[in-house]
């Protein structure tokens, strides 16, 4: 329960490990319920129990309903915040993107792009949905401020169309399956560089 | 039928206004239940037609199936290919920007995320929406090889990362509704010339 009611918080490793086995189960039957084509709406505490390995109520004892464990499952593709070590934007922002492009976001990149529009039909849902990304925009956005402030970044820098820039190119990527050619690892460095240089000569 | 058969080309405008009205109906509607939260499984040529206030035969004359229906409706969310001025790599790919984010773009994109992971699972979909879609990503290749060729652009761009950056804030603001405080005609300007200059200092 305190990964849904803890809001804008990294969800706290369970004291038994048992547990954490458990719920990484759970939420990865969501995700691949939802992979093999499932809707948001068709997903079921049912199907998620039976493709999890576990009974009902082991579910309805760590979530109270289906849409917090949706988010859940969301929020579990994205590794935890980073320590920035403040040093430069460049370090910070690929440290950034790269913990936003876990192992998990390439294995189910297009269910999130799917689940969010359902997602976002719903008020609270949405403002769940807000409360587990907008810390992670909220850092990315001073990082870019504290780059200006440095003398990194150019002064008049779109922030917003920036966190665009950061974000949009792998939510694309999954989308397409398109081949950059550059090995998933070296990504958010490549995507960061080419940010901050620039395309022209 | 030109329309699904006629690989890589855009839709020739139908010889009879009332076709083309028809058609468009027709689209919308394809579009508007998908943007009510209908899959692309769910939509069927019937609930098309009462939404289009067309018969059945009006629809099969057109498109032999569902999947070639669909197909179509991502189509008509992009406008038609811009002659290109070919005097700069920047003016052409503000051009192909401007008309890949058609007025349907804003209105029904996330409709496109949600129905391409969907539309890509089916072989034959996916070599017809590759169809639709490589022609106008063939086109940014070769304005962008322009562009290197003639010292406009750096001679070691990542062209695919580079149409990744040009393509992904779109969709990421689609997804996630962001304000960039950027009026929506001058977005392709914006994003264009911060992909050029780039945010370093």
């Amino acid at each position: 329960m305190t990964s849904t009611t803890t809001t804008g918080q990294e969800r706290k490793a369970p004291g038994r490990p048992r547990n954490a086995q458990a719920d990484e189960a759970i939420l990865d039957a969501v995700l691949t319920l939802m992979a093999e084509g499932q809707s948001a709406a068709a997903v079921s505490i049912e199907s998620v129990a039976a493709k999890a390995g576990v009974g009902k109520a082991t579910i309805y004892r760590r979530w109270p309903n289906k849409e917090a464990l949706l988010i859940d499952a969301v929020r579990s593709m994205k590794g935890p915040i980073p320590e920035l070590a403040g040093v430069s934007a460049r370090a910070d922002l690929i440290a950034m993107v790269t913990a936003n492009r876990s192992s998990r976001v390439q294995e189910f990149g297009k269910v999130t792009a799917c689940l969010l529009p359902e997602l976002m039909k719903d008020e609270q849902l949405r403002q769940m949905h807000h409360a587990v990304m907008e810390p992670r925009r909220e850092v990315m956005r001073e990082i870019l401020r504290r780059g200006i402030a440095s003398g990194e970044l150019r002064a008049d820098l779109n922030i917003e169309l920036t966190l665009l820039m950061l974000s949009g190119p792998s939510m694309a990527q999954g989308l397409f399956g398109t081949e950059t050619g550059v090995p998933l690892e070296e990504f958010p460095v490549v995507l960061v560089d080419a940010l901050l240089r620039g395309a022209a000569a």
